[in-house]
């Protein structure tokens, strides 16, 4: 399929886009070619769209259920016990409402961590965006768990990717302090062996931090690196509480950090270093959005304001998370956190990208667009959104919309009744 | 106008709502009246529109003009030189260009404190909402400016009030670090005699609360109500630096908080003690979304999501600043502030109300519809936005959006000029 974007805002000037087989062919003014898909570009720029490097998916449908309780409380009466019960079915279903939400608001990329990763990826696959599945790691310390989460993994590894252009599959862990050494060796080795990328949240709480000295003797980030696991294929989530030598070995490693600014004060983490980490890890910092039970949606455009608003908290300082920082942590070293050639808008780059309505309110009058994208904008902001070069939202509309939200909410009143 | 909105979600359950006259008139299951609009409520919430207690709304011509500067420099080099160029016309445009946008997400309700108020009034009657509009005081000691502003104020309150079933005139001091005691004075006897509301910005940052107590030997709040200027009619926007006792004089005056969480985080002001204060002020704190200069858009359904978070933050607790809590401070608690009869949706009340989308995925699957509301939405949320009893939105389509966008587009290409 091929697309020509006539006379869109592009860094200033007006362009024609061409995009072919699912990459960037031409970026220049006057390009004329036959093409599959006319867009007229007028009222419109052209941006990069979101990826979303830290994710767990199919939580979306438990969104609002338990809301305003203690972390644990809800964990152990709102969440495990539904989340215990939920069948393949339910995380396609689940899956398919969160790509839905991410698409509407701008973002063509999500890494996830959740069960069943072959829903997800059925999901994916039909939506027609890009993720990094992985099958998230958790024994609990218990070794009956550690066999069976290992065969479980193995198994998901070998299965066919049914759309290896879009999707790729990955490993995470959960964290220090669920997951026992022999699963957290058994994962840097089979990362390692097969080239993988690997999630994992670390340090999201001073509690982590603290259980972690005492059990080991070392910092979260020591812990995981003595098993070899934060490699430049590494995304580490939350990363709120960082010592300097931690911070030099993410750094010497070459890993990446997935900045979560919703999920961390809405659950009352701590503030992430963004200022700090920005600049000592240049390129590293990515944005995500965590699952929607600890957001509680999965709009990154949402997501960028918090995260400069956060950066200006935390550093003490107005100037601080930089509208254009936060929106390149967002877009393209997202991207490279998972490998992607994309995240960019320009020639050769995997045709990725939003169309900003230019006659959007929050977008008027629009003499800075990136400072508009962070500080104003909503989802309202964005027309369309193209990923692997095809329309996946066109003035605003995605295809199946209704049924998707008639599935969720089918599945909502099972939910409940399983309570 | 009459308008009967059939099977609409309101509390949990399904009823008909039958606006006429302005008013609620029923609200109740099986309602049939003869009215000249029918809505079908099926796929839709019933919920009270937003009020926002602090705004400059003209600013809105001046977003993303010069962000992530530190406050002063921002101020003289970019904000001050252009605002003191801005014609009556250029205010009578960037309002119009601002009241679309706070239709757009669920406001139906502006205090405001900018110049040239007749020009903010003319905006407000056409576009169907409400507003208190007032001229802002501030001298900076300047006795010729003291003459001067009291005259304007003189001249603004005595003409007439295009609108006066939407609209209130009001009055309005900058702050204490900016508005001489004569002209506080001044505001003082004009609200007292003609029972006027009033808005102050307040202990925005801990430099304005240190220049006052060495200037003074009292705090901000203190000097304040030294003048009298602290009664129920009054509103103090950002209120960031508050100590004990002046929580007390406040409490004691029965006086509003306008809490203004994105503008405080932004210009990094610091953070509001929105837990203590909602519980120790019962029904006195508010939200506002300030000008968008400092936020930058004028959206009250993203504020109440900021409001939520930094109170988590700030009490250090995830479970303070509670949806239904803030949800209640941007709606009838701001109302209240300005003596309205409305922010409920109840019979004999003022018919103000949105119209949420339950098809929006950002809503799905719908376990709480407050929490939805403050922690999931955005403005393509909200479906239509009544006011007054009249439709200012329907279907997410405003009456004169692309006029009121091009003027706008038409001012900023002036301003630009100007530099």
């Amino acid at each position: 399929m091929s697309i020509l974007i006539k006379n869109v805002l592009h860094q200033n000037r007006r362009v024609d886009v061409l995009i072919k087989d699912g990459r960037f062919e031409k970026i220049a003014p006057d390009t004329e070619a036959p093409a599959d898909k006319l867009i007229d570009g007028s009222d419109k720029a052209i941006v990069p769209a979101f990826y979303n490097t830290h994710c767990h998916a199919a939580m979306s449908i438990l969104r609002g259920y338990g809301d305003d309780k203690p972390l644990f409380a809800w964990l152990r009466e709102d969440i495990w016990p539904v989340e215990a019960r939920l069948t393949p079915d339910d995380v396609y279903v689940a899956s398919r409402l969160a790509i839905l939400e991410m698409i509407k608001s701008g973002t063509v990329f999500f890494a996830d961590m959740y069960f069943y990763g072959e829903e997800t990826m059925r999901a994916v696959k039909e939506m027609g965006i890009r993720a990094a599945v992985s099958l998230v790691e958790m024994d609990m310390f218990d070794p009956e768990q550690t066999k069976s989460k290992m065969a479980t993994t193995e198994r998901f590894l070998a299965a066919d990717n049914p759309c290896p252009e879009r999707i790729v599959k990955g490993l995470s862990c959960h964290a220090v302090y669920t997951v026992s050494s022999e699963l957290l060796a058994f994962a840097a080795r089979t990362a390692e062996e097969n080239g993988l990328t690997m999630q994992i949240h670390l340090s999201e709480t001073a509690g982590e931090n603290a259980e972690c000295l005492e059990k080991y003797g070392v910092t979260p980030t020591e812990r995981l690196d003595s098993f070899g696991l934060l490699t430049p294929r590494t995304t580490l989530a939350h990363a709120v509480h960082l010592n300097r030598r931690d911070v030099e070995i993410i750094g010497e490693r070459g890993s990446f950090l997935s900045h979560n600014p919703v999920s961390n004060l809405k659950l009352n983490s701590g503030l992430f270093a963004f200022e700090d980490l920005y600049h000592r890890l240049p390129g590293k910092v990515t944005i995500g959005t965590d699952g929607a039970s600890s957001n509680n949606n999965l709009s990154m455009i949402e997501s960028v304001k918090f995260a400069s608003l956060a950066a200006k908290c935390q550093a003490d300082s107005a100037v601080a998370g930089k509208a254009a920082d936060v929106f390149r942590a967002a877009t393209s070293n997202g991207a490279a956190a998972f490998r992607l050639n994309a995240g960019e808008i320009r020639e050769g780059a995997s045709a990725d990208c939003l169309l900003v309505d230019l006659n959007n309110p929050f977008m008027v009058p629009a003499y800075n667009l990136v400072s508009d994208l962070v500080y104003a904008a909503d989802s309202s902001s964005i027309a369309d959104v193209i990923c692997n070069g095809r329309l996946v939202m066109e003035d605003r509309r995605v295809e199946g919309e209704a049924e998707i939200v008639a599935e969720a909410r089918k599945l909502a009143e099972k939910i409940i009744n399983l309570k």
